[in-house]
């Protein structure tokens, strides 16, 4: 199991060797440290209980008739007037019997498999935010140079496991197609697995489409071997919309993973306490999650949790904060009462690249580590409080998730270990030094996590150079990988596979409004 | 309890209101999460076990007479030509007896008592460093001015919990009696817990008397009622030098509290593996802690651990790496394995207050805070792997540790929290938002951590307003607390009984080399 771990160390790709990093958290990643639980048993359980109570008493709105008709047909009560769903807590029960506790998604290189679920943690790329920043060209809106560029970033380091919705929108594409030419990206730029948008059906089938066809398979085969995730995030207070329930059922329908996201910020789309806004982002929870299993007993679905806070003198949403870090741990919690894989986020509402961005990810990190979070969405890129998706903020996240994934690993205190240890210690004399030991020669190249940001140099040589600080060393960073970057290997056919499907739905979606 | 927590929290003084930050970690702060353990059981004993075999069979060298004769009446074996100390189990266990498990320090202001032990957190100020930085005046070297205004940053956030070795050392000032001139400044600018120089016995001796007259006690009735602490920091590899051991004894016979703090950056210090250089920053604090309970039973002493590593390319240390927060979580499981208090600190080898500078101070303050540390040294100020003291890194600190002050409280959550949020939630429609909602009127104020240098504006109006990124963020911030620094009150009697007490000092060291 060591040499294993060793092995697969050093086995690792030429660019990032390249850019000077090592253990780069290549999958299967595992956290092998203990969650921690901020709440009691019995907090826990007054939590669940109050959330089912919503969703019985109160209830959720789900405004399209597709959705309202499942819960009907299973039993809940359903207003069709309002679209309020009443959900009798047996359809929770049930449901969570037949969702799976953890599951696999396969992309087209199978080597870049991720596992949801028990220890096993995954990070993503930003996903999501309309503008983009480097500090070289500045901000500016999205588009797809840039969407590729974000793609190619993410290829070029292990520790981004998988891609999340559109890492910058590129707006200049048709709307109604643009997402077709994402999937493409998403294909031919990395090897990993990727996100659906699913906002409505046809963006989500189109996303599973393309990753079959990127493996050579049919939508029917990739259906009992998933290797697309869609992220639905719930219009908190209580209101699942209908393009986003719709794209649920269809990936949910389609065997695809579902991560169902209540997007709560305490003070606007949820009471100010954390006991409350984790009683309503449970419940919008476990809605989406009932609504994945009525489609398709055992879909694989995630419980996600996204509880953060306003600033209560601006209304400003604010990230990496210490209620979020609360809500965070708290929250997987919630997960692991239910048996289902958790996600969390790395977030953060700097507006720049500085020592706010990296302070405020790390509390979302951190927090979403010791929660458990099996999948930390905006993993790499995220800024501006996800209005933003930076170059420089990708290789500051690389850095702090790769420091992350040293932390989590196993401390090695096998006997052997020890013996070896007391060796060393003894043949050093008093006040001496152990660089030249024969025990740290024969360990130094692994013993340590090596940097990919972080400048140790003294003052006086890091002024000679420069004297550039953590943001201006990212940017070189970025620069380089993009200049080693190299595109994953694909077969002729399948390219030709994937233009030819993308060129006929272009062709079918011209006049069609979905 | 909880009313008594909020009224707490409102009574913050003045200045830190003006500055704008909330809940400021006001003493007796508690760590209400568990501890992480990355250690199992049969790793922490084994570990255990193999430095119970340094200390018997490779032993320590402790330098100076008077300790060795400690240890000889007490039955170790005692080499007086190699200064080795081979230190028994049995003393070990005497020692572990008798040790507190935690105690109360009190400063000049009651208010300001420390609690070291059980779930009780407290974070000092930067300690050692010769240089001074900030963004206005630039790198200098260390200077009474700047020693004052050090202290009086210290004295204008609540967070910062008690003074560190001097923050910086005042060169231009005699060496021989530099230690008066800081204790003074000290016991005036701030009236909090501070460190005693233990390099030799006079400098401990004068410290404790300082303190004493700034209470209106006598040395004899501190000796009963401590107010000050050391760190001893071993100079590892297994040496203690002559003037460490003489101030720690000098600090144990009369009663005040010691950190013994092997200083062990592995590669250099110990062995490259953490196994083995737990193993010898266990068997060193022991050896510490021991002497300790041989001057004084019932001394108060701490566990100390500083286990970081070095760049294995340069040799250069490194701070706030992954092995130094994996160190600093087993660590915390060794004391309290010995039922010991617990030191960890807040580093960063960043050459600037910048990304870097956030993302190694917040490894080091999550890991020491999951491990439970009791102490958190340095927690305020550090950069440069502690060769300068920052005032921008000090604002920064202070408010990373103010959102952990946050993280580590409970989570409200009783039956009437819940029922009101229920009720809150059921009142709100779906879609809307909860900003007017009579709950969230009756709660805001106190609802979420109101921030010191995190900007939460959008983009357009904070580029607006300058675009100032967090560093220079907290420089108006330090030079707005040095503006609103009120000294805090002293009786002029005694005002003068510590001049007088120092001028007498200063004459008697005059001539001698102590």
């Amino acid at each position: 199991m060591d040499n294993m771990r060793t092995a697969r160390r050093s086995r690792r790709p030429r660019e990032t060797q390249q850019l000077g990093a090592s253990f780069l958290g290549q999958p299967p990643l595992r956290n092998h440290l203990k969650p921690i639980e901020p709440l009691s048993q019995d907090q826990l359980m007054a939590i669940h209980e109050a959330s089912l109570r919503l969703l019985e008493e109160i209830g959720i709105e789900f405004m399209g008739k597709a959705a309202r008709q499942k819960f009907r047909e299973a039993g809940a009560g359903v207003d069709e007037d309002t679209g309020q769903v009443r959900i009798p807590r047996e359809l929770i029960t049930e449901a969570l019997k037949t969702a799976p506790s953890s599951f696999v998604l396969t992309p087209r290189n199978p080597a870049r498999r991720l596992h949801i679920g028990e220890n096993h943690i995954s990070f993503s790329l930003v996903a999501g935010p309309p503008n983009i920043h480097d500090c070289v060209n500045g901000r500016r809106s999205g588009n797809y140079q840039d969407y590729i560029s974000l793609i190619k970033l993410a290829q070029s380091f292990d520790i981004i496991h998988c891609l999340g919705n559109q890492p910058t929108a590129p707006i200049e594409l048709p709307a109604r197609t643009r997402h077709l030419d994402c999937y493409l990206a998403n294909v031919t730029y990395a090897d990993r697995v990727y996100h659906c948008s699913a906002i409505g059906r046809n963006r989500a089938l189109d996303g599973i489409d393309v990753m079959a066809i990127s493996r050579g398979l049919t939508r029917e085969q990739v259906a009992d071997d998933p290797g697309v995730l869609t992220v639905i995030s719930v219009n908190s207070p209580r209101r699942f919309d209908e393009s986003m329930s719709d794209g649920l059922m269809a990936m949910s329908e389609w065997g695809q993973a579902v991560v169902v996201t209540p997007f709560t910020l305490m003070g606007a789309m949820t009471p100010v306490t954390i006991a409350a806004a984790l009683t309503q982002q449970n419940a919008e929870a476990l809605a989406g999650i009932v609504l994945t299993q009525l489609v398709r007993p055992g879909a694989p679905v995630v419980y996600g949790a996204f509880t953060s806070n306003v600033d209560m003198r601006s209304g400003a949403p604010a990230f990496g904060t210490p209620e979020n870090a609360r809500a965070t741990m708290a929250a997987g919690q919630l997960a692991r009462l239910y048996n289902l894989p958790y996600r969390a986020s790395n977030s953060s509402a700097s507006n720049a690249v500085d020592a706010q961005a990296a302070y405020e990810s790390e509390m979302s990190i951190w927090s979403a580590v010791m929660g458990h979070a099996n999948l930390v969405y905006h993993g790499a890129g995220w800024m501006e409080g996800g209005l933003t998706a930076s170059f420089e903020k990708i290789i500051l996240d690389v850095e702090m998730l790769q420091m992350m994934a040293n932390v989590i690993k196993p401390i090695d205190v096998t006997p052997e270990e020890i013996e070896d240890g007391l060796k060393a210690i003894a043949a050093v004399p008093t006040g001496g030094h152990f660089f030249g030991a024969e025990h740290t020669l024969a360990r130094y190249e692994t013993a340590f996590y090596q940097p990919l940001v972080s400048n140790w140099q003294n003052y006086e040589n890091w002024e000679l150079a420069g004297a550039r600080d953590a943001t201006q060393r990212a940017t070189a960073i970025w620069q380089k990988a993009l200049d080693l970057y190299e595109a994953p290997a694909m077969d002729p056919a399948i390219s030709e596979a994937l233009a030819e499907f993308v060129a006929r739905r272009k062709e079918e979606l011209k006049d069609v409004d979905h």
